[in-house]
Formats: C-alpha cells, sequence, structure tokens
C-alpha cells in the first residue's frame, strides 16, 4: 500500500486518471480512494473501511447474521484477541501454516511470562473453551460464529481490502457427534457462501474442494469459492475447512456419547472477509468509478433536481421525491454544483439510480431514470416511481451478475495438454484441466508457469477428470482450475 | 480474574452458591459463569463472551445504530487497531493519560521503526485521517462511529465485564464547525446513553458533567451516566467529551470556512462499552441467577412440558405453542430432565417468562405464565396468550426499571456537612453535596475517606449549589455526586 496522504492531491471531481482495461492495480486503488470506500492507515499494511465501505460490510454482516447465522441455529460469541503461545503449538501443522505471520504483544507489557499472540485465526483459543464446556452429545452440535478482526503481519506487497496485516472476518467454528454431520454442514456453509456472494454482491464463483497443497493448516479438506476477477485472477471469497478430530485431540476435546463411553468430537470452521468488498468492486465497477449492486449498496437512488436556484417547484417537488421515495434511502443533491459536476460524483461512488427531475420534466409529471450499470435513460411518469424502481434496481442486481457470469464462462478454458494448458494460463484464462492431486505436480506447475495455482476442485458432478494428469501424466483424480490468483 | 478452567467444577443444575447480599463479587462471578454469559480467556484478565452474553451486546449494538447512528444521521466506520507511537505524543494530556496501560507490538515483528500500538481508544489515528479528509465547512459536521475492540492492560484486579484487558466498545467521534453545535451535541450523545439504559436496560443512571480530577485525558469537558449498582458503588455507563479545538490544532485539521479563511473544528468523542453488561447483570439479577430485561432477552419465553413422555397431547401442543409464539423466540424444553431441574436452569438463565403447560391446564385451555423477576404466576387462556405476553413482558421491563430506580433513589442522601458525608459514604450511599470543584479538595476527599470519588455533576437543574463546599469551604460552584465507585 502507498502511504496514507500520498493521495490526498486526487481531485474527486475530476474522476478516474486510471483505466480498468489498462492498469487495474492503480484503477481500483482510485476507486476505492476516491469513491471514499477505503484509505491507507498510518502503519504500513494497514488500511481505514470509510463510513462508504463499512455500509457494504454492514449489508454483509446483515445478510450474514439472518441467512447463515440464524438460518443453520449458529450463535455469535466473542473470543479473545490474546493467545498464548503454547496454544498454537498444539497442533503442529497449524501452528507452522501461520508462524510465519503472527504479530506478538512486546514482553515489556506482557512480562515475563509466555509470548502472547495477536490472533491471525481463532481455532486455538476457542477450542481451549470447547475444551471446557462439552460434556455430553448433549452439548452438541455447538455451533459458534465470531465477528472480529484479525492480524497477519503480511510481507508481501499489501493492498486495499485484498491483502492487508488486519482486516475484518467472520469465522464459524463447529463442534458435531459425527464425521458425516461434520461434513455435511461443512459443505452447507461453503454453499452459503456461494449464495451470498450471487444473491447479494452479484459475484459468480466457482465452488469446490482446495488442493492438498492449498487447503488450510491442521485441516482434513478445505471447500472454498474462488471468484474470477476481470484482470484475469481467481480471488477466493471464502472457505470452510473439515478439521477432523486433529484439534480435538490436541485440545482436549471429548464428549460422553449416548453409549455412556468418551469421544472424540469432528470439527470445522469457515470464514469469509472484507476481502469480498475487493472482489466486489473489481468485479462491477468501471472507468466512472463504483458500481454497487443495489441490494448492498445504501442508498438506492440520488435526486438530482436541475435548475436549482431557478425553479422552486422543482426543488420542492424533489424534497417531496425525498420523503416518498424514503424506502430507498435517496440522496437529494440540492447543493449549488453543476448537474454535471453532481452527475460525475454520484457515478463514482456508485449510486445504483439517479433521478433527474427539471421544470419541463415536472411539467409532464415524470422524471428521468439514470442506470449507473449501462447509463440506460428512461422517462418515469411519477405516480409510477414507487412501483417502478424497486423492479430496475432488481434489473440492475440481475444484469449485473449476469455480466460477470458471462465473463467468467467466456474465460474458463478446458486443456486437455500441457501446451495448452500453459498458453491459457499465459492467456490469463481460468484453466479447466485434469490433475492428478499431488503437491509435488502442483509444485512443479506453478514453477514452470511462473505462479499458476490450483483454485479448487468443482463440486460440479458433470465434470468427470479424464485419463490422465495434465502434468505428471499420471491417472487424474480430479477436475481442478487453475489460474494465477491475488 | 481467576483462570479459566479454575470454576470447571460448578454444576449449573445446583445453581449458585453465593448470595447477592453477602458476597456480590462471588455472586456477580457466579451468575456470569453459570448462565453461561462469560468465561475467563487463558491470558489473564482477558475474557470469553458466550453466545448469551453477546445476544445481550448484539441487542445494544441495534439498538445503538437505530436510535444512537441512524437517528444523529452518524455513520459506522473501522479504523485501523495499530497506532503509530508519535500519535500518543501529539496530545500531551491524552498520552501522559493512556501511556501506563498501553500494550504494544514486539518489534521483531514490527521492525525497527517507531513503536505500534494496539490501541486503547481511537481518537489520535482517526483525527489523522480527518485531518486529510476535512478540507472545507461543507464536510462538516462530520460524524464517525467505530464498534471494535480496544486493549488497555489494567495492572489492578480484572473483573468480568467491568475490567478487562481488552473489551468491546463504540467510540463515536464528530467534527462541528462551531464550539456551540459540538457542545450541543456532546450532551444530546450523553443523554441518549441515559435513554438506552432506561429504555432498553432498564439500568437508571445519573447524568451530568465530570470533575475535572475525572475527566477524559485530552478534553476540556466530560460529560458522564452513573449507575448506582446494589453493593453501594457507582459505575460508570458510558461518558461523552468535549474536546475543544487541542486534538485539531495536535492533527493539523482545519476547515475552509464561508468567510474562505482557514479555521480549527471543534470536536467530541463518546463512547460505552461491553461494561453495561456487568451494570445490567450487577443491576437485577438475583439469587436464583441471570435475571434479563424483556427488551434484551433473545428469547423472551420458555416452554415446558409437564408430564413429558405421559402426555403425547401436551407434547403436541407445547410444540405448536412454539410456532405460534414465534414473535417472542421461545425456547421449547423438551429434555427428559424433572420440571424442577428445567425451572432452575431457565431462571438461572434469565429468561423473562416461564409458560408451564400440563395435561390438567391444556383440558381447560390455558397454561400457567410465571414471571422470571418476581415469580408471580397466573393462569392465561392460550388464546389470550399472543395479546397478554406482550403485556406482561412490557411490565416486567417497566417493574425492573422502577425497583432499580427506587434503590437508587433511597440510596441518594444529601449531605450538608463532612460529618453527615463521611457518614453517608461509609454506609456506601450516593451522597449528592456542594463541591468546589477543585482537583486538590478531591484528592483530599478521596485520601481521607478511602476512595470515594465524584461521579458527576447533575444536569438536573433544580439541583443548586449551597453557599460552600463540603470539605474545604471555599465556594461552591456546583452539585456533585460522591461515592466508592468500580
Amino acid at each position: 500500500m502507498a502511504k496514507q496522504g500520498e493521495k490526498k492531491g486526487l481531485d474527486k471531481a475530476k474522476g478516474l486518471s486510471a483505466k480498468k482495461s489498462e492498469d487495474m492495480s492503480e484503477w481500483y486503488e482510485q476507486v476505492c480512494l476516491k469513491a471514499e470506500i477505503a484509505d491507507f492507515g498510518p502503519v504500513k499494511g494497514t488500511m481505514v473501511i470509510r463510513p462508504n465501505g463499512y455500509a457494504i460490510w454492514q449489508a454483509i454482516q446483515d445478510y450474514f447474521n439472518e441467512n447463515i447465522v440464524k438460518a443453520t441455529k449458529t450463535r455469535n460469541a466473542y473470543f479473545p484477541i490474546f493467545i498464548p503461545e503454547s496454544f498454537f503449538k498444539k497442533e503442529a501443522e497449524h501452528a507452522e501454516g501461520f508462524s510465519p505471520e503472527v504479530a506478538w504483544v512486546d514482553k515489556e507489557v506482557s512480562g515475563p511470562g509466555e509470548k502472547i499472540a495477536i490472533r491471525p485465526t481463532s481455532e486455538t483459543i476457542m477450542y481451549h473453551s470447547y475444551g471446557q464446556w462439552i460434556r455430553s452429545y448433549k452439548d452438541l452440535p455447538l455451533k459458534i460464529n465470531q465477528w472480529a478482526n484479525v492480524v497477519r503481519w503480511e510481507t508481501k506487497a499489501t493492498r486495499l481490502f485484498l491483502r492487508s496485516r488486519e482486516f475484518l472476518w467472520q469465522e464459524g467454528h463447529c463442534v458435531y457427534e459425527t464425521q458425516e454431520e461434520c461434513k455435511k454442514d461443512t459443505i452447507n456453509y461453503i454453499k452459503l457462501y456461494e449464495k451470498l456472494c450471487k444473491d447479494l454482491l452479484a459475484i459468480p464463483t466457482i465452488v469446490g474442494k482446495k488442493s492438498e497443497k492449498e487447503k488450510f493448516a491442521g485441516a482434513i479438506a478445505t471447500y472454498s469459492i474462488e471468484g474470477f476477477m476481470p484482470d484475469g485472477k481467481a480471488l477466493q471469497c471464502g472457505t470452510s475447512h473439515e478439521l477432523g478430530q486433529g484439534f480435538a485431540k490436541s485440545f482436549n476435546i471429548k464428549f460422553l456419547g449416548k453409549d455412556k463411553k468418551d469421544h472424540l468430537p469432528w470439527q470445522n470452521s469457515w470464514g469469509l472477509s472484507t476481502r469480498l468488498i475487493g472482489a466486489m468492486i473489481m468485479t462491477h465497477s468501471d472507468d466512472k468509478g463504483l458500481v454497487l449492486p443495489p441490494r448492498v449498496a445504501e442508498n438506492k437512488l440520488v435526486i438530482i433536481p436541475i435548475l436549482i436556484g431557478k425553479s422552486k417547484d422543482v426543488e420542492k417537488k424533489a424534497q417531496e421525491l425525498k420523503k416518498e421515495l424514503q424506502e430507498f434511502n435517496p440522496i437529494l443533491d440540492d447543493s449549488d454544483q453543476t448537474p454535471g459536476y453532481k452527475f460525475n460524483e454520484w457515478e463514482l461512488k456508485g449510486i445504483p439510480l439517479r433521478l433527474e427531475l427539471g421544470p419541463k420534466d415536472l411539467k409532464e409529471n415524470k422524471v428521468i431514470l439514470v442506470r449507473r450499470d449501462n447509463n440506460e435513460k428512461q422517462d418515469i411518469k411519477i405516480k409510477d416511481l414507487k412501483k417502478q424502481i424497486p423492479k430496475i434496481l432488481e434489473d440492475i442486481q440481475k444484469s449485473l451478475y449476469d455480466k460477470a457470469r458471462k465473463f467468467l464462462d467466456e474465460n474458463t478454458v478446458t486443456a486437455e495438454n500441457w501446451n495448452d494448458f500453459e498458453k491459457a494460463i499465459k492467456q490469463k484464462k481460468l484453466v479447466q484441466t485434469n490433475f492428478c492431486g499431488e503437491k509435488e505436480c502442483e509444485d512443479w506447475i506453478k514453477d514452470k508457469t511462473r505462479g499458476a495455482s490450483s483454485n479448487c476442485s468443482p463440486f460440479n458432478k458433470k465434470l468427470k477428470p479424464k485419463a490422465k494428469c495434465i502434468q505428471c501424466g499420471k491417472k487424474a483424480k480430479m477436475v481442478m482450475y487453475f489460474s494465477k490468483s491475488y
């Protein structure tokens, strides 16, 4: 990330100076900054989520609490940010996976005892409590979700929302009597994530299982949803992990079964983060700025009276409309800027619909509605607004999804041999291929292609692996997607 | 705090072993642990907020977002947890106030640059951004709220919710053109806090201005709401600070006024925390366990079928009632425990209403409703339940407030001379007296009474200071409340 303040000179009225198709990285940063979604924090690699950005996160939280937490009888809770070092050492793979990026509390404060970590993820601290709380099968399933900030001291270059040293997320952690129940729920959660991306953020994703190389440190299997960004890179939008009984063993979680004997339970964990906001911005926004899917837009509508100051009637009607259309939480921009300036500003900020009202419109009892996503204009009778606006908003939502889906489909390529595979990766495609599943083979592919990694092996049962692995020629065990990734 | 796990042996079926009137501290801890509101974290001084506790926090958040954030046109945002050391040094009083309890990130991680603090409060990091964002009077007022965890490395004994090294809170930070507007809003926020405590948590508080000694580090004035707990100690439930222009100066926040000249703006900050949950528990709960005001109770009702397993009709009707009474989010306890066991368990957990349904009741088309707050039983016709339950719940809510209000009033004593003052403090009263306002005088009082401190000088205009300060005999400038405090 650039230092906060470096971009201070940006003039929001001027809009974006970078183009999405030419320099996506610079374009993305400008959208985040100029639409006032985010800013850089003063400590390297940290970020501020500004009100326009936090409103998106709240829309995700509200959807999530209703459709995922409540619907699956999960409950929210909060565990400490401080974790004793010894907890990380209890599960070897997990410890190894996270140790390079853990931030610790200064010993001068925490004292001479063991080191204290600032949470990078909460498996260990939650399961320590679970070990004390769970006694019998009657306590299961235990399904807890936490909304929290987590810290990973990234050494790679950071980017707003996509990679930062602190980010916000939810992490769900459940415990079950049986492996079947656990696996079923693990897959259910990832499918609910897919639905959230589709229904709320209009982002199509591929849902499937991660490779051995890419799975979570300490899991027996990881499932993920993968978005595919307009610059030809995949972006992991959420994961769900089958943890088996490893953590239960390490943290001494046992339950007395119906058979009156002690058993080890089965566990999963699942999370998505503010990274989703980045995925949403990259997927839909354009050279004019942010494009917000209506369902996440805090303000669905901006009302712009034309000839302000010259027509009292227009001003009055605009104020009336703001009240009448309250359900869409409209912004009324009656400032003294020119209409052109206002159009640019609210396009930059991604408001889904613009309502223009001039003296001529008023005379005809109509307004002009302009869609942010495709700039389409239409005259609507004032009396029809309440009925028409929801339809148009839903159409915008659907169009955004369809457009992104089309991009994903058109950029998915099936490779049957290594030459085609390499070529497709070079062309920044999402490559569907046959894969043996071995870590060594994947290492080789990544090395040879300068960075292509596996995304996930799709749940889609129509996709079946053919005879041989694309690279090593051994028997293919799965269909796998490969691409460059965020 | 005791270490997690020490209380592991607690048998929830046995209820509380401590009495509120005899050992409030032990009683309070047992309520938190046995009602599964909270648990101790593995790092000393940290705590876990369990689902039963987090549901209370969510109820506070929901009320707050609607009635305070939205109603005052404030917007939520999120700033980094990591703050450069130099930021704290910019405002001298603020730095001094917080330095003893700041936790830092280990240098091995953060590198050789300046030290990085884990936020104890966010004035400095937010105002750094404000300095970059605010350009003209058109950007004002800027009103931002943040929901976050904060860390204060307490060296005093910690207690669940009341004092812990990490806690959850909201902090609002606003910037205004004029001092008048700023002061008005600062007072408005503290009054909204008072209303939240009253309307949602049924906690009466005194609202007023803190003394010079007790005000916030860096503020020109601090306002607070003060609860009075059953053990005769005041508990500060929320504060709101007029910050003047000091931070604006230190963080270079300026705005171009309507007069085309640069001006320093005026600022305030205001916060309340999970401490409120502790205040609520102490205020209402009893020797049977938690008592939840209905408006914060996630489940308003528990349905207990009597003679389970012996009457299919009762079981079936209980299930029907669970559906029919869905708006109260009822728990149906059809486990194989005895009714007595169930009564104890749900009383311990504070469910406001118990619905008992036996074969005899069913025959008469009625149920027995039992109030958690006063154990009152009443027969209600099944067909009247939907109409009667909301009334009873509102009556419980009101009764809890009235009872707490009565306690506060009966324990408030006016002291006109030093002897009466000392006596009242010894009797654990809330003492209303005449005060000069000087820090030295307050230091003397605290020392002499072994710990009585000023709470606040009430807004209530009927209370006017009389001739002389209770201690020093100088001219009294205000009426002030004094007591022992949490």
